[in-house]
């Protein structure tokens, strides 16, 4: 055990997303968010992945609490993973914001874990949790009840910023607590954890507010109908959204199950505001005229399954895009995710609409601060340390380099990585010993490491299918006593499969007859020889590498 | 047969890369390129995309000429396909400028095509082959020898632009004919088939000669060593670079094979010239201190086994990168590849490097032209007929608006598609019938249909993996005779598999008893009621689909 205050980072250093930060002091423990990443391509079949959870399983017992900043996936989104594997002798409580307290409810709710201990901690008050004092810091982002986290120990404050940006004129509000921010400072933050997500953004971002006017400037232009995609968790986006609709006269219809269910929960908190009579049900849209319709809608990533994507393919129930239909992309691209975006607005030209991105009109603002608003944080809070957080290399690079800008000397910023703590007592701070970290991948209803096995043979299944050889030798002799089985699946374009299914059995045959002549009996050895055999067959006939799978059965 | 001059584009329309147009007159048949594209992430193990030829192969006897631009991939890269389909009964003779029939010739060679009949046909030189008189027209764009393509007949001429841009200043050889393309417009071109790939780009774009200045300034601030990524065929580009360093008395060094290839193809034919000297092997950068050598490497896209991603993920035999390296990306991402890009970027900085990318400073110029570049190309030739080629449908829509916004009538522009034929005559111009257009896959050395079953089975082996199913049954009773086998591939993340597989070794006797007892022996119908119901059970227990493969032996 140590004295010193420990500061873990178990996700989002040196990647974007599955933000999840351990701070320990005195043997006990508060992780501040538990997010998720979505997989990439390369990460076949997977369907989320989470920062490896092993370090808190171990340490369940020593957890005060978990604070989650905000409600967006990056952040909230392993929590019913993290609450499961921590949960044995007892539930840790999670405290977080209202907004973000429904939100995760909904998610354990989908989830089976009805008796989770979760807990709204408003900004200002104070929160007892063993060694440590924790405050939430009001903050603004794209999704309303965003927070910083000051957790105050013996030997000083550690504020982990959350995702914020300065907007000093927020939609629905008030704006970051600055004021609280400096007198955080003034008493000394020890170690402040930064989001870097725009740290190669030059001056400030736009405010969110400047996005209205520009809406209904579009929506001025438009014709017929108009369709708007954005996060569903954009709540203040859909407002002003909802805002330019209603300053037109048109009526909006809400598509897509999580805009439904965020308009849902951000209305029942009072974050979003809808005139009476102005929402319109999917299915009652082509009985509106088109000038008088605006339609908010999922899809602004171009995730497969959205309804937006639905649209642009033809594939949706109620909604059919046509020529004259504008589409407005109030958000942009994840990095990652251009793709997908590229092929939907290309879809929607195919249509015949007309598109409008963020290229033609100033109509989305980042939700993260640009590099002014990075050094203001630094120059409000005066932080001892510096840990840049939630961004790739790139970005903490560039954090770092905007903490040097304003005066802070480069020894006492910290490029840790997931998994390398910062020490920090009374002698200073440093690197402390790595600890296990990475991802675990959800696949299913079932969670595991990227290492398994199985992963890399779905690579080889997926790029060059897979060989099956059942052969069926006497117990006594060793010798194939009925033709050998051999298919094969996820193997293209041969020419003659019945010609090398029978040349195929023929080396069968004749692997074996060559292993009962060496007196090879073993049927793992046997198996061995005939994979070694048929492979090096397969290769040289295909010039690709299936999987070859030898079956030996003994009658 | 009509009489009509008909125009069928094979590729590249919606879609960006395998461009091939077909230009058909009194039964004979032009082809403009031959080109192709690389698979997105979803063609699970595709190597590459090819423009479906069989309309060319049924046609083989009438082709006069293949026609290729230029040397870039998504213009010749399809050709050794083509050829191969089309010249069972004779050798259509491709003709194209110099460097691209030496790049054509080598490509070839890789495909063990050595009695193809390849011609050089310069700028200015009228080719007559059937009813086609064919020139090419000297234009500008990122590799030499870029040919624009007028195909003239009794009905008149169709204009072919190739990628293009006019630079004003190339780096090496005259501008674009522009002259010529005014002559060609004074006398009349029935049909413009244009470049549309920038069509999305306000302006002009930047002259190639802007770029070398920029590089050397750029040099001017690294204090190490320097590596320049670019495009390999981008020989002008490689020529400024070679010249920046000379003139701050840096070595060079060539790393990656196609840097190598080109470099000495292009100075075997006067295109680059190097200072004798100033070339040092890949083998003795280590040789040389750090602020006196410049690498010149492949890798700007972040292709998985290029030079540039293997130094940054320390994986290339001859240089290791290290802090205080300057990378310089002088290419932006094509679409689709800007996710590798940034992974590659990410684990530079990761390493320390110092990165550059177009971001930071003007260091590319891109080879199509922007806007304004489209509408001079469409003033000089004042065509009667437009066809955007060579984008997808945004680009090619946009093209369109460019083309009205030079005063042509939108009745005489036609957004085509793949397989979808202008025809054109005395009476004007009109959509014929949809020919046969789409895919070909290439998969090692075989090629083949892009719906292929066994594509869609990578698909389910990628995601979910596979169960096998071995049950070896009386040929008499058709009870199992031993205890089935059950293996599975690609599955992860199972707990207690010993359990889960002999509950399903149960199930295989269980449904083998019922099948009996229903008298069911017919091979095929038993496994089919196996697959049916382990599938169910598998489904059950995992929440998730494998193949599940049963093979039943009768014994």
């Amino acid at each position: 055990m140590t004295d010193a205050l420990r500061v873990l980072p178990l996700g989002g250093l040196g990647e974007i997303g599955k933000n999840m930060t351990v701070i320990e002091y005195g043997g006990r423990i508060v992780v501040v968010d538990t997010g998720l990443r979505f997989p990439t391509t390369d990460m076949l079949g997977i369907d989320l992945v989470l920062p490896d959870f092993a370090y808190l399983r171990e340490r369940a017992e020593d957890i005060e609490a978990i604070v989650i900043t905000h409600g967006h996936e990056d952040h909230l989104g392993a929590l019913p993973w993290v609450l499961r594997a921590v949960s044995e002798e007892r539930q840790p409580p999670v405290y977080a914001g209202r907004l973000t307290i429904a939100m995760a409810r909904s998610k354990l709710d989908e989830h089976r874990l009805r008796d989770a201990s979760l807990a709204d901690l408003p900004p200002g008050e104070e929160l007892q949790a063993g060694p440590f004092s924790i405050e939430m810091v009001h903050m603004t982002h794209s999704i309303p009840d965003s927070c910083a986290v000051a957790v105050t120990t013996d030997l000083g404050t550690v504020l982990v910023t959350g995702d914020y940006k300065f907007d000093q004129t927020p939609v629905d509000g008030p704006p970051a607590d600055v004021s609280r921010l400096a007198e955080l400072g003034r008493s000394g933050i020890l170690l402040l954890c930064g989001d870097s997500t725009n740290a190669d953004r030059p001056g400030f971002s736009p405010s969110e507010r400047e996005v209205g006017p520009q809406l209904e400037e579009v929506f001025t232009h438009a014709d017929g109908r108009i369709i708007v995609t954005s996060f569903a968790s954009n709540i203040h986006r859909v407002q002003q959204v909802i805002d330019a609709a209603a300053a037109l006269s048109r009526k909006v219809s809400l598509v897509g199950r999580s805009m439904r269910k965020n308009v849902n929960i951000g209305r029942s908190l009072g974050h979003i505001e809808i005139p009476e009579g102005l929402l319109v049900p999917p299915h009652e849209v082509e009985d509106w005229p088109d000038h008088k319709l605006v339609v908010i809608s999922t899809g602004s990533q171009g995730e497969p399954l959205s309804a937006l994507r639905r649209m642009a393919y033809n594939d949706h129930p109620a909604i059919q895009l046509r020529d004259g239909d504008t589409v407005v992309f109030s958000a942009t691209p994840i990095p990652g995710n251009e793709g997908a975006v590229g092929e939907t607005v290309d879809r929607l030209f195919q249509i015949g609409c007309r598109v409008i991105t963020t290229r033609e009109a100033p109509i989305h603002a980042s939700g993260h601060g640009y590099q002014e608003e990075l050094k203001l944080m630094l120059n409000l809070v005066r932080p001892r340390y510096v840990m840049p957080v939630h961004g790739d290399h790139k970005r903490m690079h560039l954090h770092a380099q905007l903490a040097d800008a304003v005066g802070i000397d480069p020894d006492r910023v910290f490029l840790a990585q997931n998994g390398l703590p910062v020490e920090l007592d009374s002698g200073g701070a440093r690197f402390g010993e790595l600890e296990h970290s990475g991802m675990i991948f959800v696949d299913g209803v079932d969670i595991g490491d990227p290492a398994d096995a199985a992963l890399r043979d779905r690579r080889t299944l997926s790029a060059d299918g897979i060989f099956i050889v059942v052969a069926t030798v006497s117990v006594q002799t060793g010798e194939s006593v009925v033709p050998p089985e051999v298919i094969f699946r996820g193997v293209p374009f041969i020419e003659l499969a019945d010609e090398l299914l029978a040349e195929i059995r023929e080396e069968v045959e004749r692997s074996l007859s060559k292993s009962a002549r060496d007196g090879v009996r073993e049927i793992d050895l046997l198996q061995e020889e005939l994979h070694d055999h048929l492979a090096a067959f397969v290769y040289d006939r295909l010039r690709r590498r299936p999987m070859v799978l030898p079956v030996v059965v003994e009658v």
